[in-house]
């Protein structure tokens, strides 16, 4: 079966954005220039998972950024509200996890995106490894990366690398459920 | 006046305590024999200022760890409460972070420990530095290090040090509430 992997920054005290969604905090001098490992990243999958939250703050940004299938998943959006200049890269699905993962025939390894999807993921045991940058700010409040678990999860540090502008990126793979 | 310094380990997703207090997630094969620097902070420090919640918690270890003088901050706890053979260690203070750093003549650094008194130390301004150590296990809910702040905290980021248990170590600067 395919294998999730998630590549993610978060402020120092753990969130993915603001509770209005805002990602300014991410803005850094120096960061644009270094390479934080997203461009292999992306080669490496087949196509990406995200959630409805994920989805509607990247079409924000104007171009669309990814070259891979993006599934994403929800119960409410219909296929009809895919813009036509997508219309080949997106499609929408609701799906619980494991039955979308059963499905993709062809894919190997997919990128899980948003904090919500990350975590039902993470619950279902779906995800083999975890790309996490802190971004060295608080922000005091916001969208949570991670929420409850059923039970504890134990991480293998792969590797870390701290780079000048003061971005610090761990890899995990997930051990176990425990 | 003195200045203040975090030393403290995390959960991935942030926690430093279980709901409950409990910190056996804490436990991880190699950790005891790695150096990850605390007895260097604490020859580097003049005392420690804690919460009543942390300072319950160390009392439950048994042997009392600190050969410095510890000021725990609590409204509530009166010092007839400190056992006999601390009383010379142990000190009770309800004044506020600003009131009592400016009190503490002599003291250079002061060890900062716990969720709400690092809270409201960074809020008042009154930290210098955290050394922030990263577990590599999710817990899914527990005690958070950090909450809400009356603004973001821009931190510089000093250095980090991965170790061979996994243990993620960073220390950053605090340098502006913005």
């Amino acid at each position: 079966m395919v294998t999730g992997h998630v590549f993610i920054a978060t402020s120092l005290d753990g969130f993915i954005a603001r509770e209005d969604g805002s990602i300014d905090w991410l803005d850094m001098p120096g960061v644009e220039v270094e390479d934080h490992g997203f461009n292999e990243m992306m080669a490496s999958v087949d196509g990406l998972i995200m959630g409805r939250g994920t989805y509607e703050k990247v079409l924000e940004f104007g171009a669309w950024p990814y070259n891979k299938p993006v599934i994403v998943l929800t119960k409410s959006l219909k296929a009809s509200a895919i813009p036509k200049h997508l219309q080949d890269n997106v499609s929408f699905c609701s799906d619980e996890p494991e039955q979308l993962m059963q499905s993709l025939a062809g894919w190997k390894r997919a990128y899980i995106d948003g904090g919500s999807v990350i975590r039902s993921f993470l619950s279902a045991g779906l995800i083999e490894d975890m790309v996490l940058t802190r971004i060295p700010v608080l922000i005091g409040r916001g969208i949570p990366l991670f929420g409850p678990l059923l039970k504890d999860v134990r991480l293998l540090h792969i590797d870390t690398v701290a780079y000048p502008s003061g971005l610090v990126t761990s890899r995990y793979r997930v051990v176990a459920h425990e």
